[in-house]
């Protein structure tokens, strides 16, 4: 691919360049699966690595009609690598079209587009490559100028893969909000904190909480799915969670509400492929008063942490984005402010809708930026994605706005934006 | 008008010459009155063929202030045109300002703008030509290269007026769903069953539905009106509609689902004007949840047809267009998707927005495109309004998201969009 | 600033300077302080006209993290003024680097940006300038040619400070849904009318709707905030509101309804900084079907006034430009129509929305157009802001559109939305 790659003035380019290129990632969300990466795994094949661990892929075959059978089924790894191919180019429009070029052109130096044509020739040269340590999952990592990334966990897995490096847990706390017994024995066993009620269920949290601090731990994840207020009837989900991000306030975490997913569609395909196989939905509008309550119970509760609000409905941005400003902190910018465009919400048109709605009812100055949050290895080029279109959109709106900025301050933007708000929350 | 209207760049221009203004017309669900076209009816004049079957300009001369006396009362036929006429230019930016520029000169070869000074002068013209046997309903369609149009039929109508050539009936469905007595004696009749049960009744449904299939049906439409899932709490309509939707599947149907139409707005122009007199408005964002439910239900209980969305708010075409990947079947491309900008959203901006959703969301190129859902006869020629802007829109996309999609590529997806994929629905 | 800020095309600058820059200005609603007007109030510094007076600036400085102190605190007013120097330049894309610099600009022909380094020179200069009676309140209005404007007042204020001059009240309704014993009791003291059911409550409020006519009001103003239709669950809200709104209709006034504002978002810093201080959110979608049927009844009960929507919401824009034809009178154009972009959507992204919404779903050249609700002076400088958008988005639609407008018909518009269409209701 170019060099100028959606680059579309010479300013951007320059922008992309001196400013936002070599800068160093922070993906503080992401789903990478930390004991590849320490055992160092060989992939078998580009199939593995490039289409079985990105459901995107899987959903936009099925989208394109594709049988299931070479999806997640018993295909062999390269006819499921052809079925990918043959869906180009006529996906031109999905980011997945974008990125899958920028994937094998980055890792693999492949140019050409995949097609029925091209299939034979592109597997066999990337899975020639893939035997090479170079395209390990530690070498793949090392590729990128990595500064800290937190995978996800839940308070009860392992953190001994966890050893520095630049990978730091980030607490997934999902199941804390309606715990099972089972999961409170685990717990307590863990914390050595005996649980007889929900405050001495916050203990042991809390107790296990400091563990995943010491492993570098700065960020906690929670899905408020469509209906998540509504269904929480008798507030009993939404009463933890306040007492779990006070608790986040304390150590200074930074809370992450991914928020309005519709997860329950298809049950075959549930039964087919699983919970997480790419066929989730985008629910209602979130319930920003709701969500205000909750915030403002943490606040009044002991400790809002630092928030940042993932909604999965695009037209929810422009209501997430105004909440910038109706919570604040002394020194805190953007104490709860809209995050990078979410999931399915993650490809151009997404990115530049969240940067306008951040920009016009905030300070896109003080924007988190980019986080992935993607099982697949490869999708950390996405930061170098989301910059390209950031350096373009800003020196549009700049000269379309007649914002009249020099080129330091949009430099400071981009650099902002691209690294240091997300590292300020790191050093927090 | 100029040939090259609303074709913005030579490629646009090249695509649209090239690949979309000759292909046949789908117009897979409008209200075109059949009988007019059997009988080969004449009009009296342009005001009861441009104005009287256009509920888009009532409501147009209603919010320019023009009293209703010309609009839908008592007032003389020209009258009521010059009325309308006034109203220009300063309508523009409405997509009835487009497209009567497109009627008058597409039909009548009349190229200046409608005013009080050139209404009279207009008037005289058109209904000259009009008493012309070429200005029959059936000469105006003979204009259009029309493969397959299906008007709306209700299950009891009569079908012997459906006699081939280009037009089949399509099912309204609505009053399936909660029937009356009367309507649950006509069914009985009509199928030879007898209706004791809702087992019965779709039984006694299902013999009509392979009359329709006889004549050529393949596709039933459903409107899920605003608050059609929180009114229906008893579950019935839906439990009725999921039955239906099973029997649709079988036949190879694709099933339309028209939501969120918020129709009772002011009582008096419902009496003034009937129930689809133009003044209808847009309700609440669509519930994906209760939507989701149903289609699983289906799929579950027995078979889910294809599915085209139509959302009437703007604000619900990405998350509807994200359900895409929701569902899926071996083969079928975009089981489920979002349709075509649908209603009072039928404008470019509208169209660009589900483009653009359906693009970034899933698969642009299995986007059933264009349909008219009007009960004029001249609206056919949105076909090709929608198509140039299609072209100039996928020229843009390219160039501005570096696509580097080949010419033939392009032209691929303004075929399928245009033709191919709706053919495939009727082929099916 | 530049004379042709934001004017981004020769045509553009053609329509501002020859139709928009010079028509007065006609606010119709703001939150402008009389007595200051009428007392010729002079400012002590330009901390208390600029800063102290806005609350998007004390907003955006919370956003970026500036300590409450130099807020709303008890900071001098020079540190203030400093602190909100200091975040410029990098809350360009946000409407108050716009507006702030055009503010400087215009009042006191400082052209130069905000920032730590020019901070004590601004200050001095401005206040210096502050010290003549050209900088009175009364002073700062004369510098625009307002032709109407119609700052709030509750039904039991003084009205004795609007004498005329094209100050008249504008009535905030809010507290007459609900009202309390003590405004009962005030309402009859003024009144002369004995309240003892909603019969008499309304024949008191009408004595004193006279007063408010003969002061010249023709506007009342109703928020609904998120969750006012829910809330009222039994009805007794919205019941006044439809008497209200009867009484509206038959004095001609227009109906201004403000909705879905969030107002409980931090409990910490409504106590800190009241109200009205700039920390509201937006709440859900409008409940279209409720709002319907609010107007419908008042349209079934005694008459309709005109009404203009204002949601929070942009993504509400669309739907609630599609009302534009549900309600119509003989010869009263867009009868019931959204408004400009209101509140925190008041910037160039929320203006362009707006007029897209209006003008694909309704008649542009119908539109309302701007006013400030604001309670800062220099704020009617955004009718020049709103202006000069407006004349660059209309001379790129109808180039984009393919329009063919011709100039005067261009030139219009711009006036019509500008200025006669708000005129047109006060002259109603």
């Amino acid at each position: 691919m170019k060099d100028n790659f959606l680059l579309k003035t010479k300013n951007a380019e320059r922008l992309y360049c001196e400013a936002a290129k070599e800068l160093p990632i922070i993906d503080f969300h992401n789903h990478i699966c930390v004991s590849d990466i320490v055992s160092e795994k060989q992939f078998a094949d580009i199939t593995e690595l490039w289409i079985a661990a990105d459901p995107y892929k899987h959903r936009l075959m099925r989208i394109c009609g594709v049988n299931e059978h070479y999806i997640t089924g018993n295909a062999s790894a390269y006819e499921k690598f052809e079925k990918f191919c043959e869906i180009f180019p006529l996906i031109a429009g999905n980011p997945v079209y974008d990125w899958s070029r920028m994937e094998l052109s980055f890792f693999f130096g492949i140019n050409e587009l995949p097609s029925r044509d091209t299939a034979k020739r592109i597997f066999d040269k990337a899975n020639e490559m893939l035997k090479s340590p170079e395209y390990s999952a530690a070498g793949i990592l090392a590729r990128f100028n990595i500064e800290y990334q937190s995978p996800v966990a839940t308070l009860v897995d392992d953190l001994s893969v966890f050893n520095g490096k630049g990978i730091a847990p980030s607490l997934r706390g999902d199941d804390l909000l309606a715990p099972t017994s089972e999961l409170k024995g685990k717990i307590s066993e863990i914390s050595g904190v005996k649980i007889s009620d929900v405050s001495s269920y916050i203990k042991a949290v809390s107790v296990i909480l400091d563990a995943f601090a010491k492993k570098g731990c700065r960020f906690a994840d929670h899905a408020l799915d469509a209906g998540f207020f509504a269904g929480d009837t008798d507030g009993s989900k939404s009463c933890i969670l306040e007492l779990l991000g006070v608790e986040y306030a304390k150590r200074g975490w930074t809370l992450l509400l991914h928020l309005g997913a519709e997860r329950k569609t298809s049950t075959r395909l549930l039964k087919l492929v699983g919970a997480a196989g790419g066929y989730a939905a985008v629910g209602h509008g979130v319930d920003v008063s709701a969500l205000c309550g909750l915030l403002d119970r943490m606040e009044l509760g002991g400790g809002l942490p630092d928030t940042v609000l993932f909604p999965l409905n695009m037209s929810d941005h422009a209501a997430l984005a105004v909440m910038q400003g109706s919570f604040s902190e002394d020194g805190v910018a953007s104490k709860v402010q809209l995050g990078p465009a979410w999931w399915w919400c993650d490809h151009a048109l997404g990115i530049k809708n969240a940067l306008s709605c951040i920009s016009s009812f905030g300070a896109l100055s003080k924007f988190i930026g980019m986080t992935t949050d993607s099982r697949s290895l490869l999708s950390l080029l996405r930061h170098d994605y989301f910059r390209r279109i950031l350096c373009t959109w800003l020196d549009e709106q700049n000269e379309a706005g007649e914002w009249d900025l020099p080129y330091s301050a949009q430099r400071r933007i981009i650099e902002d934006i691209s690294y240091t708000n997300a590292k300020i929350k790191i050093n927090k």
